[in-house]
């Protein structure tokens, strides 16, 4: 885990600087809102990666922001595991995320790309598309 | 000014709806992170719109998330004067959002999607493109 | 729509106060973080009501706060047509909140509460809970 | 330390995902409210709890919640020597929390429940029940 | 109230803009941490005034930061009378804030430039200050 | 990294105990606002420092807050060579932090204290007191 505190930045910045960490291969990206001292609001930007990545992901940090130091800590992680799933619905086929535990599917979410994309070309609020998309997922698996 | 408070939404649907309000004619849609009960973190949608945007808005509100009532109060503006100029940089020209008082400039800014290309194009930080604009847009000034 | 700002108040003290302003007959109470003068991590508490209900809530709010004054302005509210259904589900009945526009029905949730005493006696998680419920909703108004 | 990230559940689900991890043996569960990708405003559902705890807490998380990964590292832990005092008030016994530091009281605080009871039974502020106890407390102190 | 979203300003600027409105005749000015389009960490800068500052402090505002526009809008203020009662305690006369209602003492609370001064003069926690003198507070009322 | 949650100490406190921690030799010191347990808005406060520092400053937070138990745990940090120039400019001298990457000059800010001492004795707002500091840094940069 990178993480850096951020309070002299223009805050137009951080998205461009999430997208670059993503595509440099961080695992997630994320801000926390902080207050600093002197009264200032300020960011920690947090960039999750594997290690072999750290050194690269510190430069692109220090070149893309106005911080002077960043700290890391190691992290362990516990993942379940993941399968993604298509299935068919009445707007087409959509990606599911599924996760597993002890071989079983604990949970699952429609890939929010897929139903943005359905969102918009059926004019539809994603929202119920969301709702559908469950819906026909809970259906094939009550049909197994 | 139209709010509300939501804290039973799926939160990938919100960068869909800012989208979505902006495209409909809202002047700014922000989020509030808040506290509600029952240990809820909530959020509170706040769009801005001309009073003859508010019908069309609060439908697309109620149609896109999962909230049930919409508060409203009418907001005066104080805007200062504003123009574009596009000035040369050693990158190719950049748009200048350009604010007034009095007739004289008083604050300038660079457009942050012609800084992102260039960033993009020439491979060098955005933020590195944002200094490189205002060093152009001072001299450009400081020549007239 | 009553808001003060408090940074000198114990915030074990905030959630009593919620409850006891929900209690009193507030529409919603909630809290904005913020951050004061002088480096000090404040909150909004934020109550809304009935332009009856101001007085006795003010009232309130200065009695179990620190806060040595109150903001007041008035905000107009665009309501769903609301009514609760309760449906049948395989763990009982459950309420639902339904949200109607142009007499359709728009959007519906569960009852947490109900959501909740279900996940708590059949020993599984709240989340399958809700899932469980939108399905067997979706299926009643499909079956319609 | 117990940590994930979670940008897609219903916010209703968080206060009972706290209460259950309590049940089960944490030491403290908290919210952090985040920015994380594509403009989705996310929560770091942190989890402190002993090293024996972590297996049956983590698998609590991802049944309760929508997340597919978990982080977790270890923290080491200075606290100050504690006890409850039982203490006489106008209102009745209450228990004050007391840190000592080398052997003597550092620092003490009534017991919320406690005085969050006298509030309701004896109708006064809880914020009054509060200073009350305090000087109950510094009084017994000045005469031992 | 008046009130601008800021996206654009590097955040030590905020503290001295906060102190320049408070000496401009601001009654309070606070931020409030939001997100706003494009992954943007934002801040609303909220400034309460007297009507008749209210052209001053736009100024102000449009002068010390990058905004372009202001909202306002009318509240009402609801206001306990106030005092202050300079009170004795073991170090020396501390200011008390007090707050009436219907006449009567519903709360107080001491001044924290004068505790701020005891604290480092006496080297004792500034914690310990406030709770000495509530207590001598506390004791004076009881004795009257 | 010492963290401690703390969600019952009147918020005045905290910028007297960020000055003290900064004092006693602390790198960092911040705060981050949390949701904790029973509807109370929380705050983690976070304080840097080299190990040797670390009892001292455990010390510290014990005596000047209310927190009964702190957290640590071990973060590299990673940090830009760094040096201080002082650059003249139109207003007189200002000290400018720069941080170098492999021998080069990767970034360089301002000194704020010196920037504000400028915007106060000639009245000018901060912001542009950056801006003309900038200026003068990049042109002296460029004439090398």
């Amino acid at each position: 885990m990178l993480e850096c505190n951020i309070d002299d930045m223009n805050p137009e910045i951080y998205g461009y600087v999430i997208e670059k960490a993503l595509e440099a291969g961080a695992l997630d990206v994320f801000m926390i809102p902080i207050i600093m001292k002197k009264n200032r609001p300020g960011i920690i930007l947090s960039v999750l990666c594997e290690l072999e990545k750290k050194d690269a992901l510190e430069k692109l940090i220090f070149m893309e922001t106005t911080t002077l130091g960043i700290r890391n800590y190691e992290v362990n992680r516990s993942a379940l595991e993941r399968k993604v799933l298509r299935i068919r619905t009445k707007y087409g086929v959509v990606a599911m995320k599924i996760g597993f535990m002890g071989g079983k599917i604990l949970k699952y979410a429609p890939e929010f790309r897929d139903c943005k994309e359905i969102a918009e070309s059926f004019c539809i609020p994603l929202r119920k598309v969301y709702e559908d998309v469950q819906y026909a997922m809970k259906k094939y698996l009550e049909s197994m």
